[in-house]
Parts: C-alpha cells; structure tokens; sequence
C-alpha cells in the first residue's frame, strides 16, 4: 500500500502515472484542504478535486483544473449581474460543489462526501482530505494584508511577494479518522512534487501527521517539484524564496529531511545531490517532467524503487 | 404610493399590470420570504425572484418562475452525480442566488441585496422583502411529518393534504426597515391575488405588520385569489379547505376582515358577493383572471378604484 501527500495539478498527474504502474488500489492520496473555500455558500475543495477530476480522466489538461468540456453560463450570467467572478467554476464542476454543500449541511464529514464524489467519477484511489475540520491557508502578503489562499493565488493571480503563511485552524485540527493509520500502515509513503509551502505544508501543520512521519522516515520519498531551480507551474519557487527559503531542491531537502528519507530531483538539478545528501537525505536523479501519463508512471515507479518499495 | 402585499406568480402578474396602469415610481412590492429557502448553501428567495423577473420582463412566461431562455446544464451533472435535483434551479437563474449569498455572507441584509439585484435587472417598483430576519413557512402534513414549505411545494407537488401550518422564525423576526413605513404612509394597500395561507400569512406573522394593517383597514384592498371558488395555480383552495377553511371568496373575506376593508372577487363568483359584505367586507365583482397584461392593468385600476384611489 502507497500513501501519497499531495496538493493540486503536480500531484494529480504522478497519481495518474502511479495508477498505471501499481494500479488504483493500492494507492491512497492524502489531499490537502488548506485551499478549500466558501464561494457563493459553496464548499470548494480546489486540491480535492483537482486530483478527482484527474484521476477519473475528466480533467482539462490544458488548464489543470475543472471539467474538460466545460461550459461557463452561470459565470457569464453572474458577470452580467455585475457579480464577483474572479473565482471562475464553470457549470459541470458546480454539481460537485453542490453536491459536497448539500451533504456537508446534513452531516456527511468532507471524508464521507469524498468519497462519495469518487465513486461517482469512478475514481479508483482512494482520497482522503488531511481532515475533516477547517483548515485554511492564510497568506501575508509583504504589503501588509493577510489574504485567503484562494485570494492571493487566484485573484492575485500570486504575483505579489508574500511574507508569511498560517495555517488557520490547524491547531484543533484532528485528521480525517483513516490518515495516521494509513500512514502508519503505509509500504511506502511518497511526497507528491507539490507545493512545499501551501500543498504539503498544510498536511503537516495537522496534529498528529508529522509526529507519523518522523517514525515512517525510511519510508518516506519525495519528488522534487523544482525543476532547474523553478516551479513548473505556481508559485512554489517565488513563496520559498519570499519566506527566507532557498528555491532548490537542496532546499526541499533541507525543509523535509527531519521526516522524509529520500528525494527525487530533476535530471537539471543533478548538481543539487551533494547538497541534498549533506542535508541526510539519499538522493536520486532522474527525469521529473511529467509530460505524459507514460513519463508519470516511470517517474513514480522511480520514486518507488528509491526506497526499495518495487 | 401604493404598497402591494405579495407572494410569488399572482402576485407578480398583477404588479406588472400595475406598473403600466400606475407606474413604477409609486408602487412598493413588500414580499414573502417564508418560502426562502437553503439549496446547495445557496439563500434562494422564490418570492422575491419571481416578483422581480416578471417586473423585468425576463420571467420564463409559460412556467411562471425563473427565466425565460434559461439552460439546466447545472442541474443536468448534478443528476449525473447522483444528487438531489428535484429543486430545480437554471443555470442564468443560480448567478442571483451567487450573488444574493455571497452579499449575505459578507454581511448585506436581505433588503439591500434585493435592492441591488433590482438595479441590475432594471426593476421599476421597490421592492422589500418583509424582513430581514430568518422567516420560514414549515407545513405540518396530515401523515404527522412537518417539513419545510419548499418540500411540500416542489418535491412533494403540493399533492399531500396538511395539516397545519407554522411561520418558523416569526416570533422574533423584524420588519424589513422600511416596511412598517411604507404600510402606515401608503395611500392603497393591496393585497396580491396570492395564496392566503402561505403568501400572507407569513406577512402578517411578523410582528408589526398586522397592526398597521389594522389601523390602514380602509385604505386596504384585496383581490382574491380564488376564481369559481379553485386557485388559478397552486394549492390555495386545498389548503385552505384543509385548514378548517372554506375555499372562497368569503373565506377570504372572513379571513382578511379585521384588517381589509374591500375585496375584489372574480365574475363568477358573484354570488358570494352577500357573504364578503355579511364579514363586513365592501365587495367589488371584476374580471380578475390575468390572461394580458393589459387584463392585469386593468384589474389593478378596479382595485385602487374601489377604495377610490384613482
């Protein structure tokens, strides 16, 4: 059994690829909600669904997110009412969103309705939000105000520099009733090459996952998501340096090793291993772009054989 | 100034008509918000909406509610997911409700948020939801359960016998804070050809109203909103016959008595016309089916004529 640590796109995509190489089943995605959301009344979880819609081939590939084939009427009508649109769903990805308010207002943990959701898409991995209670990422932006995540990376279209980054509620947060066992449990445990800042540092700001970790280390192996020094998509590489971090994957290195054993790096940052090896974490080179589901598959099966898991 | 008190389609047909007779500058909608309701976390207000597409011109004619033109791709995915859908809301018909909720959370009242959709859709009459507080009409039915009005209306067709009816909320609801205003300084108040229990009767629930009305008694006149003794659309009739009532015209007039002066029945209903004067109701006979427009303008004309308004 896999457990992965995941955030948005990056993590969606070494998913699919570690689909095809294991097969569904035996993965389990632990999903961060710290950029879940109230819009329009709505509960949005951006990452959640992000590796739902991926992972049941429905995706738009071009844009990462949301539905292929969309359609955008209840946006433009809004638009004409002279609404806020800046926060864009489009029409099919709303019934998701509907669905998860309705049953959250009767009840239903983010768990239950999770996976709810997945059996519909015909999801074969199973997903788990960190936890069920709220969890937001609360981004300072070096002006002064303190924004939403969602604020800041879609509003701000995150081009402005940050200067700090909260967790909030993360202190009563109790994670979702399977995630430290499944951790616990797990064969191996990979990081996703997500967002080390606002992806995978909401799942460890969840009492009780690091304390986990810490005892999983050997298990632990993470991908990269710096390629040549530089985030692929997102802000990672902008908000580490902002934050008083090095952008590289000597710096990932450094930031995971108390917990995580191993790190996969980009072939272009070969010249990171001593650096990554002087922070205690083994090093392996390889290729990491994930430009087909194929190179996906090769790249988890990498990570995997890293730590001797296949 | 004339003051309308409201529900949803009757109500809505005869401000239109009343807007060509009068126009728009004189006229103020104080309407229903018993039947709002929470779908999806959306705050839908069915009233409200009803009244304002009609007065728009964008109503969808042939249903009665929502917009004309409109597309259902939302509810089309949710179905495919498995959701609930007997609450059907269109695609162009969900921007109001975005933008209603997302005003709402962000600490707009109801009024105010009505007024700026009424901007927005270039709505002549004022319009003014009868509070700003919490106000929900729950049906009890005769099997026992009590369930929200909504539920009754649309996901069981009104096809259900009640048992009673109850105005949750209402003891601690304000007034809208020009309501009670607009009530003691109209020069006509109207009462809507609208369903007697569950239109008006969540008007006359908040605390306040009725005693205006009391005092306002000459100045008030209604027009039923039965024809041969049936409701045109809806359950009026049954409910009122279920409630202990009777299903006419002097039914109305019993019911209205303490606070109306007149009432405007329908043709072929004139023979109750000796039972509305035996309540101590002026009785006016008139064409009231509103088949045009114009029939509206001139239905409304007969009304304010009758309590010499015009």
């Amino acid at each position: 059994m896999i457990v992965a640590l995941c955030g948005g796109v990056g993590a969606a995509r070494l998913l699919r690829g570690m689909e095809r190489a294991v097969g569904g089943a035996s993965i389990t995605a632990v999903v961060n909600t710290g950029d879940d959301t109230e819009r329009f009344g709505l509960h949005v979880s951006p990452d959640l669904d992000t590796v739902m819609y991926t992972l049941a081939g429905r995706v738009d590939d071009g844009r990462g997110w949301g539905l292929a084939g969309e359609t955008w009427t209840v946006m433009d009508a809004l638009e004409e009412l002279g609404g806020p649109t800046w926060f864009r769903l489009g029409d099919t990805d709303l019934a998701t969103h509907f669905l998860r308010t309705e049953r959250l207002a009767t009840g239903a943990t983010l768990t239950e309705v999770t996976a709810e959701l997945c059996r519909s898409f015909g999801v074969g991995p199973r997903l788990l939000p960190v936890t069920d209670d709220r969890l937001r990422t609360m981004v300072r932006l070096r002006d002064g105000d303190e924004v939403p995540f969602q604020d800041y990376f879609v509003r701000l279209r995150h081009a402005v520099p940050v200067s700090g980054v909260r967790f909030d509620g993360a202190g009563a947060a109790r994670p979702g009733p399977a995630v430290l066992d499944a951790l616990a449990s797990a064969d191996t445990i990979v990081v996703c090459p997500s967002n080390p800042v606002v992806s995978i540092g909401p799942l460890l700001a969840v009492p009780g996952v690091l304390d986990v970790l810490r005892h999983r280390r050997e298990s632990v192996v993470g991908i990269s998501p710096l390629v040549g020094g530089a985030a692929l998509k997102g802000p990672a590489d902008r908000m580490m340096v902002e934050l008083g971090g090095e952008a590289s994957s000597a710096g990932i290195a450094r930031g995971y090793a108390p917990w995580m054993g191993t790190l996969v790096i980009d072939e272009t940052d070969a010249s990171d291993a001593p650096d990554v090896e002087a922070a205690g974490v083994r090093c392996h080179v390889a290729p990491t772009v994930m430009t087909t589901v194929d190179a996906a598959a090769r790249l988890s099966e990498t990570a995997l054989a890293a730590v001797g898991s296949r």
